[in-house]
């Protein structure tokens, strides 16, 4: 049993992404069906329409992207007590894990032994195919996977939370970002801009590193107390052994030497950004200061829905501009060209059209 | 005032170390005067011999090397209470700090935020020199730099704790090794040997990596419960996701992402042995798992005594080969092909003779 869905999808790695017809599952008992709202445009999109990650996550075409996901609910299972249909949901980067390994037991799904499923590009258990995502009219979740939005958040500038957001609050909550501590964010993209605002709301002392001078004043908008211009090494050397926490949000090639002698004895360097090629660390960096360079995956499902109530309570969205689904391919060529602040949402009306 | 002291001296980066003759201070009120009986001999010895270290440790010539430095006191100064002439006693890395910047009222002196003044090689306040090392008959410290050895320990074998002994001890102990962990340790050498000895007495379950199928044997020894051959992808993949802890001892060029990938979620690689080149980190490494790449050095005089308090209960020392000062040429480059088991100690009543 199964129902229609209208979905936009890469075919290959080299054509753009256009309309595309599947079968969304019927809700079992413990599922929740949905309509999808809004998607959120993440650069992992981008890798995967592309197959850019095929070393380790080879893309199966025909690929929907989109991981982060608001809607309404639409159906419900026998088994689902914590939604009915009309309440505001959302889904993120995955949408199933084993539930019973002892990292699942300790709300952290997202390193599930068996590994989780995420929401696109993932074997799908149910359907024996591969789980299809966002950019899409509706979708099926496990209702373990689905979280509350809080009613005062806009929801096209939430979907970013569900990625975005929860990629730059769990380490920063991880690593105890707040009141007395000096904490770094690298980057003002998609990531940065919602690290910057989570380091701000959690009351740390903020410093946003970026290349851009043309970027200085929008980081104090968003919540940094200072923005260093990181191609400034005079600048640079001012902060030497100042940093409890850095966050560093860049996928490009860069140098993270320069960051780790700013910490503090036993500070952090945490990437999220992911470069895909192996950055060199001089270990007397390390070594000198007993600092570490760690990394860090998105967050458990009780987190994430956590960082969601943060944000209701702290007025916390992302900075985003709307586009209709018909632009998705203009809206991979802009984002390669960090064209846009901060997040690209997709409108889903725009594929009823 | 002054004394005259005997040492051997390296006269410059590319002759060989010999006789000569400089003057130690005359003990102040906090000073300890003692007859050097033993003192290891360190990889950095021979580094800092040949200013291999140029860059960001230039050698002052003549460098008389030596920190892992065991002897008997000779006389104390008028403050001193802790110490008396006879004691057996000991002093490593570093002799003096500033003592009141928070890391080392944090008992850190490794990380004085002035910089802590290390044995050898170091701008000297008291004569305006630099420091001369333990390939020497006689020393001053300041008191707070002195260490007690306890009674039941051999005391050319103690040598080797000073350094490769804390070296060691304070990441497995700052990680918290013990019951219940599973503890790597790369590399059986001065360090790797120390490490596997510590692991095991601290209780965690320790596996020793080597890349030499000869030193199995001596691994289980000395307390590894199972040697892994790292050349061995098969036998190395059987431990993924395992470990809470590795402490990396190597400081040759290797590829640190295969141990990033042996660690459990949270678990921390961490290098002690300091390679010069930078090394390749993959971010996805780091990412999948939350895992750290950490570093340490040595451990502030507290844990310096507290760790050979430990070796004094756990009667653990190091495993040495002595050589007469005469010698010391030939034990450098018989280092550099590891052809010692595991440490060289200089007996001291050599250079009498």
């Amino acid at each position: 049993m199964s129902t229609p869905a209208k979905a936009f999808a890469a075919q290959s790695a080299t054509t753009p992404l256009g309309p595309w017809n599947f079968e969304r599952r019927t809700p079992g008992p413990n599922d929740v069906a949905f309509e999808i709202l809004f998607c959120g445009v993440c650069h992992s999109d981008l890798h995967q329409s592309r197959d850019e990650w095929h070393d380790f996550a080879p893309t199966t075409y025909p690929l929907v992207p989109g991981h982060e996901i608001v809607g309404r609910v639409t159906a419900v299972g026998s088994e689902v007590k914590k939604f009915k249909v009309g309440d505001t949901v959302a889904t993120g980067c995955m949408v199933d894990s084993c539930g019973v390994c002892p990292l699942c037991k300790a709300d952290m799904e997202m390193f599930c032994i068996q590994g989780m499923t995420l929401t696109y590009n993932s074997p799908d258990k149910h359907t024996g195919k591969v789980t299809y995502g966002g950019y899409s009219d509706s979708i099926v979740v496990d209702q373990r996977f689905v979280l509350n939005v809080p009613e005062n958040l806009d929801l096209a500038a939430t979907a970013p939370l569900l990625c975005a957001g929860i990629t730059t609050y769990s380490p920063l909550h991880h690593w105890k970002a707040g009141p007395g501590k000096k904490v770094g964010i690298i980057g003002l993209g998609g990531l940065g801009h919602m690290g910057v605002k989570f380091s701000h709301a959690l009351g740390a002392h903020t410093v946003l590193f970026t290349t851009s001078a043309n970027k200085v004043e929008d980081g104090k908008r968003l919540g940094a107390d200072e923005v260093v211009i990181s191609k400034n090494a005079d600048e640079m050397a001012k902060h030497a052994w100042s940093f409890d926490f850095i966050l560093d949000c860049v996928s490009a090639e860069h140098d993270v030497n320069a960051y780790l002698s700013l910490l503090k004895v036993d500070g952090t360097l945490c990437t999220v950004g992911a470069p895909q090629k192996p950055l060199p660390v001089a270990a007397f960096n390390l070594i000198f200061g007993r600092r570490s360079y760690s990394g860090s995956a998105i967050g458990g499902i009780a987190e994430t829905q956590e960082m969601l109530d943060f944000c209701g309570k702290h007025n916390i969205v992302s900075d985003i501009e709307i586009i209709p689904i018909q632009k998705i391919n203009e809206a991979y060529d802009r984002m390669l060209k960090s064209d846009v602040k901060y997040r690209f949402v997709i409108d889903m009306a725009s594929l009823k059209g």
